[in-house]
């Protein structure tokens, strides 16, 4: 396996990547409406240029996934990082840093103005992750952080 | 004027949205393109099914500019609100309150999983007006916050 081994998964890949965000919330007790159902949801989604995912390793053992949107206070793009998962057994193989740098340079070839990512307030491993990879917690000028709040409807 | 009196923008109704925006940045010394180019890039934005925007008061004193996108752990769409002002003169009057309801009442009527705010840590005002409005800033099983982290690219 080669860590630094990234592809950008397409709509065929979508299995692949299913099954590492089923693992990725089986390992968090997180719900997961289960493979054949997040495989049909990928094959739609990557189909599109508003969902991108990456797969890690060959056979892939990472998986990143990400939207990409408009935001009005930029001229391009905005990407945001829905999901970054390594298979337990390969962490600190380096597969979420390849997975990352490709995401970076994929969106300044892109022209993307921003990547965002939501990170659980006590994961601060993951938080020290992204700041390695050039990540701000806090606003630049003023210090301060931003919450993430959600309405679920059903 | 009637703070409860809402209305999703069309594109022509790009500058109204573009001022009230370019108002709010300028309230808090945020940098903003101006109203011209705010006005052009909504124009473009409003015309997709990607941004709703919805003006709040007649005249317009409020706005709420939100982001509609796919989620692989959902079914149907998540809306992430990226923006909500209300000018400071007519602040408490119901019209940010009535936005939110308008919102959450059209967010359930399509079908939307979720609505998505981030707010500012020291901002707690506004923290408890997505409360009041049944947002979550903690995951209701474990208590945890989520920070936003970004990284802009030039």
């Amino acid at each position: 396996m080669t860590p630094s081994s990234v592809q950008r998964a397409t709509p065929a890949e979508a299995a692949t990547v299913a099954k590492l965000l089923h693992d990725f919330n089986t390992e968090c007790d997180t719900e997961s409406p289960g493979i054949p159902v997040l495989t049909e949801r990928l094959t739609a989604m990557l189909a599109t240029d508003r969902t991108l995912a990456y797969l890690g390793g060959d056979p892939a053992r990472g998986v990143a996934l990400l939207t990409s949107r408009p935001n009005v206070w930029y001229a391009t793009p905005v990407w945001l990082l829905d999901d970054l998962y390594v298979e337990p057994e390969v962490r600190g193989e380096g597969i979420g840093g390849a997975l990352i740098e490709r995401i970076l340079a994929d969106a300044s070839a892109a022209r993307v103005a921003a990547v965002e990512i939501l990170v659980d307030a006590p994961d601060v491993d993951a938080q020290r992750f992204y700041e390695r990879h050039g990540f701000h917690g806090v606003e630049p000028v003023t210090g301060e952080r931003a919450y993430y709040y959600a309405l679920e409807l059903s």
